[in-house]
């Protein structure tokens, strides 16, 4: 099973919104996220490193106060412990992958 | 610098028409690549753990002797010392993920 479909990953809706396709690979989580345009994620802060990128779409990020609007040409790395918030400009598809792996979301 | 420009990272090619655009966060190692049709990775192997995305185009993967082409829609888990080989079926964007980093990349 080295290869797996997106859309047949497990899925859970973590914000409202925002439904995550996930896969775990011990050291890492992999969340494929559709998320509705409007739709928020609040301030927060884990312990896990995290790398943003867009699929399709456009997402504004604010990390730690600094606020970009995202498109497919732009990353975002989010050290762990830092503040970020986050609202979909339009539909868009993201990927986020933490280190370590997300054990609250298995 | 919490975000940046894929199009802006250091690049190099790694193999003939496999360009990369590279970041790394101390743990990972993310590789954004440009990869011409037609061109070839041989069959080689790593003890890094390895997550191939396809972000544009069409990518026929083998990892320890199962082939796939991989669109948009779908990923592949390497496990470190896993067998791997590629080509471009089109002009492809991809990501990969490495855990750990790859020092041979910086």
């Amino acid at each position: 099973m080295h290869f797996q479909s997106i859309d047949a990953l497990n899925t859970k809706e973590i914000f409202p919104g925002y439904t995550g396709h996930f896969i775990h690979t011990g050291h890492q989580t992999f969340v494929f996220w559709d998320v509705v345009a409007g739709s928020c994620v609040p301030e927060h802060h884990h312990i896990h490193e995290q790398v943003v990128t867009v699929r399709e779409g456009q997402f504004e990020l604010t990390v730690n106060g600094e606020k970009r609007v995202m498109d497919k040409g732009m990353i975002a790395v989010i050290p762990g412990n830092t503040k970020h918030s986050g609202v979909a400009v339009t539909d868009c598809k993201l990927l986020d992958i933490f280190y370590p792996a997300r054990e609250d979301y298995k």
